[in-house]
């Protein structure tokens, strides 16, 4: 943590700072041999330029800052690829911070992106944001900052999402027209907007078939909608609804975690009960039977994004107006076995 | 990126900075009347303490920096979950880089951490890292070091890591006492160091029970060690040794693309070939057949690296002397239906 400054090299050397320092930047006006005594006395103290203190005077640092819920989910994996991918290309660096879908580590990490002075953000939201003055925060900082997967219409940025209710409802009436008509749902939180939105598209679906909606057939993902999750729910569902015939879930990663549970009792997939997901996870190819699902572009939003932030971090820099993009990628139905 | 400075509200209002600053602190030599229009500005001009500089002052930014080399193996997730819930508990923020297997990323990174500061480093070598100048750079700064899962026995610092050869000699002595006399062997990288471990660990089972070594029989998973490379390799072998009757793989990822390559062209596992993977994926007791692997303890990993970094943290800020501790931790060989 001890830092060598100009100052630690001018006292060693007994020369003044401004020397040092017009020395390590080769100015003409320091003699060869002063030049060959600060480099020298420099490499000994291990100096290495502030680069903080260059980048606030250029007001640039040339790194982004990512935060997202968690990276158990192969979909934010995927994501990170395509925004470091973008950064990269651009000469930018990558940040991660995972808010672990906890409120007050996402603030603590907008703070200690403000503080490490990134030139933008991209957040995607916790299960339990519910307030949004952290977000708000940033922009009072003219820092751009881009919402993606997990967004907040309320927050006045960029976003890159899908149409979460509109993917739910096709996956719901692609059930119905295969005949299946006592469907569950397994959602995750309350506040999560996709998660919303993925309910909405579901209960749409049946009231578009006039199927009844019973709210018996709604479970929770009550830890991080993952894979446990979707095998105890699966166990509640069996015994509280046993006649139920399709489960549409709100990830792969939960509908796998139900398709183990239904393996193992010998419950046949799809004959007796179907299985949908939601991001086209590439396990779920690899499963037996192997799961439909909603494509979800990761990838892809990772690196449009991107290119949205490193945009407006430009824009800002030439004093442009910058105008918000609230970007809707297309999603698509992928049929397989498991319905 | 417009930062307001105490300079600002001082010249805002028309008073001195050293008197913005006691206003800021609450010093009773300011007055009421001055405080609050201090007060008043900064909140006008969204002024935010800089905390970098009150970090510099107490010389503790109470963050760690962690290098990794993907988020796509679950383990690494698990690994990050333990570093992030050990860190949280003493008070300190994570930030996570991803140098994507690539040597100038890790380099770059570990710049970056240093510029921004960080308390202490840990890093999981990226597979082309072939020189450590750079975290000999970290050594220098005074600024704690622990390598975790892949580690450089040559760098001075602190490890958390398995014994891979082991590991991977256990799994391969345990085909071999199955009866398996043919096992290929799926590899990364020539220069990571788990990659070697556990090829040698390979070839000293086979040694050790007299079945002599082909080199023909290891492949190199050319991609990211990851799905697709456990796919293809499998494609390559069945076509080059179409008698081959094991397969020891890297990796559970690598594994599971062999399985679905075996399934699809209705390969009997473990009758035909077996299949042994590497890390204990919770996938691997949800395919068909489920995967014999290796336990590798990753959550515990990630809380044992930082309680480490932490206490040399510490160990540094009280200037006692430092000892590095090496440690490896135990793992276990699981065996189920592939093989």
């Amino acid at each position: 943590m001890e830092i060598t400054t100009l100052k630690d090299i001018a006292q060693q050397l007994g020369i003044s700072i401004s020397t040092v320092s017009k020395a390590l930047k080769g100015y003409p006006d320091v003699s060869k041999a002063t030049r060959d005594r600060v480099l020298l006395m420099a490499r000994k103290l291990n100096y290495t330029p502030n680069q903080l203190a260059v980048n606030l005077r250029t007001k640039q640092t040339k790194t982004i800052g990512v935060i997202i819920p968690t990276t158990v989910h192969h979909f934010f994996s995927k994501v990170i690829d395509g925004i470091i991918e973008e950064a990269e290309k651009k000469g930018y660096l990558v940040i991660i911070l995972q808010s672990n879908e906890k409120l007050f580590l996402e603030k603590l990490h907008v703070n200690l992106l403000l503080d490490k002075r990134v030139d933008g953000i991209l957040i995607s939201l916790s299960n339990t944001t519910t307030e949004y003055v952290h977000l708000k925060k940033i922009a009072s900082r003219n820092i751009p900052l881009v919402l993606f997967d997990k967004v907040a219409p309320s927050v006045a940025c960029s976003s890159v999402a899908i149409d979460d209710k509109k993917a739910a409802y096709e996956a719901v009436v692609h059930l119905i027209e295969k005949g299946y008509k006592k469907i569950a749902h397994f959602r995750a939180g309350l506040n999560a907007q996709n998660s919303i939105d993925r309910f909405e598209g579901y209960k749409k679906a049946l009231k578009d078939h006039t199927i009844p909606f019973d709210p018996s057939l709604v479970y929770m993902c009550a830890n991080n909608t993952d894979f446990e999750d979707g095998y105890a729910n699966a166990q509640l569902l069996i015994k509280e609804h046993p006649d139920v015939d399709a489960v549409f879930s709100i990830t792969d990663l939960v509908a796998i975690g139900v398709i183990k549970y239904f393996n193992e009792q010998k419950i046949q997939i799809p004959a007796q009960v179907a299985v949908v997901g939601f991001s086209n996870w590439f396990m779920s190819t690899v499963i037996s039977p192997t799961l439909s699902t909603i494509e979800q572009p990761s990838y892809d939003m990772g690196v449009i994004a991107t290119e949205i932030l490193l945009n407006e971090i430009e824009g800002i820099q030439k004093k442009e107006v910058i105008t918000h993009q609230n970007i809707i990628l297309p999603t698509t139905f992928i049929e397989r076995e498991s319905s």
